[in-house]
């Protein structure tokens, strides 16, 4: 029975929200391992918690600024009692293209591995995709 | 040490690349868990490895019909002896739209999360993007 361990896992991403929509970077960065993985939605990789803060810290300062997180359908699947495996849909609303321009309301699909390591869940692995039609489709 | 896990999985992503380039979804969907999740570059989710297989199998049949991968720099983590973090380089040539128009050749990344079950590594999760650059940036 994972119970709990899923409530745990649903708490990080209300915080992941949380965190997003205060702008505060140093609250999500409190979420990831300290050697995580993060592959954003241009297929950016960025490895480790500190540069995955700060990536996000200068998004947060400009096209991210007033942009608002949604986080919608989660599901939570236990590959070992101590490892997750995580699909968690999301909306985003006001954000901004890097040169200022408004981009229209998204929405993605994040890929997590989670796992739990002296008590605590955390983000060892994020990759994150917009949801949007293929060309021509 | 975990070297020989390694070769393994380099093996796996080689078998990826063959089974691409002969358009044999079947010998791909050999490497897949029963239970695989698969989040493709639109963020399209496929839930368990004979529909990761037959959405794969008609885009083999149209767009992907002489598409040809290659995949690029390959770096392995283990989570557990027996979880593996794989993150997959990946170029492609030769690709269509689904209205037959040429695609350019384009890049990408894959996460794959693998599970060594019965002496055996598949896997057990993919999330893909393709490497592009940001609007404006």
């Amino acid at each position: 029975m994972h119970g709990q361990d899923e409530e745990m896992i649903r708490r990080v991403a209300q915080r992941w929200e949380q965190a997003w929509n205060a702008h505060d970077m140093s609250a999500m960065a409190a979420l990831l391992a300290d050697d995580a993985d993060f592959v954003n939605v241009w297929g950016m990789h960025w490895r480790g918690r500190d540069e995955i803060e700060r990536e996000h810290a200068n998004r947060h300062r400009t096209q991210f600024k007033d942009s608002v997180w949604k986080t919608g359908e989660l599901r939570v699947q236990f590959l070992k009692p101590d490892v997750a495996l995580v699909h968690l849909g999301w909306g985003m609303a006001a954000g901004r293209d890097p040169d200022g321009a408004p981009r229209k309301p998204r929405q993605g699909l994040f890929t997590w591995i989670m796992l739990k390591e002296q008590g605590t869940w955390r983000i060892r692995a994020g990759h994150n995709t917009n949801v949007s039609a293929p060309p021509s489709a």
